[in-house]
């Protein structure tokens, strides 16, 4: 088998066989393909695209690459999640005390954050003591009697899937449904999940701009999942604007704590009800969707969630007195009100640029070697359909630094105002499993 | 500017500005864009393609990255001739002479062959004492004196190109018209070329194997030509089957010496004439090609072409009573007969084939590496139309080589019969000007 032969059948959009797929792969990883012939069939992969045998196929080659969690010590049905990542995006975190409340497993690997969507780890790390360098026995022990652990991503998963996806993101490959898909999967299969609840998050501040390249980014992750054992369930949620009100990591913990009493932004609840709840099923906690809806509001309601992430904290080394008193999580300096030049409709929010802004007030990393502030971040005051008037503030920016003009920017751009009200937006745009 | 984002510019399908190109060519050659950006750059120009503009502003991105021959001190029109390769085409041997007699300068810079292709300055080196290293002075001397001379291709021209070349090669990004055409062209004009005959061939033994895709080959670069100041003239002419009857090297030579006294193949024969005929309009001998061809046959008649090429090879080192007595060249010891094992019409001849068979003869290079055999090849007996019975001859391999097993093998599976005759076949196909 020579790489050149098999870059030149995807680039006349042929089919490669899983032992093509595993040739190349394996050659990529090992050293023995160099990175021009990668990119060059990476590019391939991206004009040419790959169909369904194919990706499952990359899936497993990059699962095969490296170690594989094994989660067989822990009872039950180990159900993961992920986010394609979006702006405001704390579900991840809610999530882990409603399940374990539920009764299921929660063995999570998160990562950092970087560009303008945020990483769970990052968010979990404002609360004062929060650690994520587990042992495995420590992990294991932890999910078996509380339901929950987190540890960070393990570097010796999918190491296939880490230097490629290096490589695309310095030649202009990285927007392939194949590849993302792909990639996507590999971890959560690698980090020892059953079943997997997919959020595709769709619109201004997602990866997925518009709901049909959400719709087959979805369809063709929930299709690897089940050709490779595992139940898949993905939900198109939406992210034409943050979710919920608060954007940083400090104060996404904030909202994450007033969500799990039962006073959580509307988006964030529904979003975070419904992914709770396809989690429940598929760990076979409850039967039908309706049911383990009703039980998880009922969990938030009761006070429950809440008792259950101060343990959660305090598991994992962190002080669970900062759930009671958010006071105690870290505060910025500056807080700078962008107010409305005019009057009107909040008619669209490019999530995006608040993630941007967000970052560049000190909230996330440009690269992976930057450091984060835990208190910088944004309060949205006005989202998506709500009256504004003249000199009314639409959102706050928390800072500890000085020179925020580029921030501000672009904060007060991301509003578009219209005159009348606009078509209310779907929390929940589809299911696909 | 930064690659990634020209390399996602073309992967979108979006055209890239003059500036831009040159900071691709320029970024490549310098060494500070490294391979890998490079090699997904081209598979998105072989997958999206290049408007005129692209294509010309890359043609003179790859002038400007070395050096250019200056033929200001020859007088006259200097007009290159280039062909997109064959099997059995020895066309530029030919043209020598023949311009010569007309009166146009033919200051020739030409290169080695490489796989099935021969090269036309390994063809003349088959010739005793022919040397291609003549210095600038030299060159320019004999050209002004004879109308004549021949140097290898200068490794200062279009170091970009090569540098480019060579990575398309193990990146299955060969097969573009804009990469194969601003290639071609920017070697012709770096050379000094002011005017350009381009023979491109279509056929089983080119690199284009229908007429539409050589027409796009040939269009693009009298597009090219044209937009930058040279008269381009390109000549779509048939290569279905080895041009007329002998594939090697001192074969081709004896072959070219038949031709120059009229006793030529008639597909031979009548490439040859077309295409002087066209360098004789553009280098301004003639008003018209008819009269042109007309000349040009009368110079084959006349015996004065065979006396030109005699000059040639004196002035070139080599000797000049080898062309009288062509048995000077060097002769294989084995020469193998490969029969028909049925009876019928020659239908079709996989051109290639016989390059490749006769490669292994040792008539041509695997890799750059290799050496060869002047007196190795094939002398064809039968082609398309031609009436054979069972066990009568197709044609004979030449070597020096004792194991031939695979050769005859690429021969014989090279002759396609059918019981009737086929239609015949055009030498000529198209002219585009």
């Amino acid at each position: 088998m020579r790489m050149v032969d098999l870059i030149n059948k995807k680039k006349n959009g042929e089919f490669l066989s899983g032992e093509e797929i595993n040739y190349i792969v394996r050659g990529y990883t090992e050293g023995q393909i160099p990175d021009y012939q990668m990119s060059a069939f990476l590019m391939a992969v991206c004009l040419k695209g790959m169909n369904r045998e194919e990706i499952s196929s990359l899936t497993s080659a990059f699962v095969d690459s490296g170690e594989r969690v094994d989660l067989s010590q822990i009872e039950g049905v180990k159900v993961d999640k992920h986010s394609s990542g979006g702006v405001g995006d704390k579900v991840s975190i809610a999530l882990i005390p409603i399940c374990a409340c539920i009764g299921i497993p929660v063995a999570k690997m998160s990562g950092r954050g970087l560009g303008h969507t945020g990483g769970t780890i990052d968010k979990l790390e404002a609360i004062p003591g929060f650690k994520t360098s587990l042992s495995r026995d420590e992990f294991i022990s932890n999910v078996n009697r509380y339901k929950m652990a987190i540890v960070g991503q393990s570097p010796s998963l999918t190491p296939a899937d880490k230097k490629i996806y290096a490589l695309r993101d310095v030649t202009a490959t990285v927007d392939s449904i194949p590849l993302i898909a792909s990639s996507i999967m590999s971890k959560k299969i690698a980090a020892g999940a059953d079943a997997i609840v997919l959020d595709v998050k769709v619109g201004s501040g997602a990866f997925m701009k518009s709901l049909p390249h959400a719709r087959e980014l979805a369809s063709t992750m929930v299709d690897i999942g089940k050709s490779l054992g595992r139940k898949t369930v993905a939900i198109i949620t939406d992210m034409s604007q943050p979710l919920g009100y608060e954007v940083g990591n400090a104060n996404e913990v904030r909202e994450v704590i007033s969500l799990l009493k039962g006073e959580g932004a509307e988006d964030l609840t529904v979003t975070t009800l419904t992914i709770a709840s396809y989690m429940a099923v598929l760990g076979g906690a409850f039967t039908d969707f309706d049911t383990a809806y009703r039980a998880a509001a009922d969990i938030l309601k009761s006070g429950r969630a809440v008792d259950k992430l101060k343990e959660f904290v305090t598991i994992q080394g962190g002080r669970a007195e900062t759930i009671d008193n958010p006071g105690m999580l870290s505060q910025a300096e500056f807080h700078i009100a962008i107010e409305s030049v005019r009057q009107g409709y909040v008619s669209s929010i490019d999530a995006e640029s608040i993630g941007v802004s967000s970052m560049l007030l000190g909230a996330g990393r440009r690269s992976k070697e930057d450091g984060i502030d835990y208190s910088a971040g944004i309060t949205m005051l006005k989202k998506i359909g709500d009256k504004v008037d003249k000199g009314e503030r639409l959102c706050i920016l928390h800072t500890n630094m000085e020179d925020t003009k580029q921030a501000e920017e672009k904060a007060r751009n991301s509003f578009c105002l219209s005159s009348s009200a606009p078509a209310p937006i779907k929390h929940i745009h589809e299911v696909i499993q």
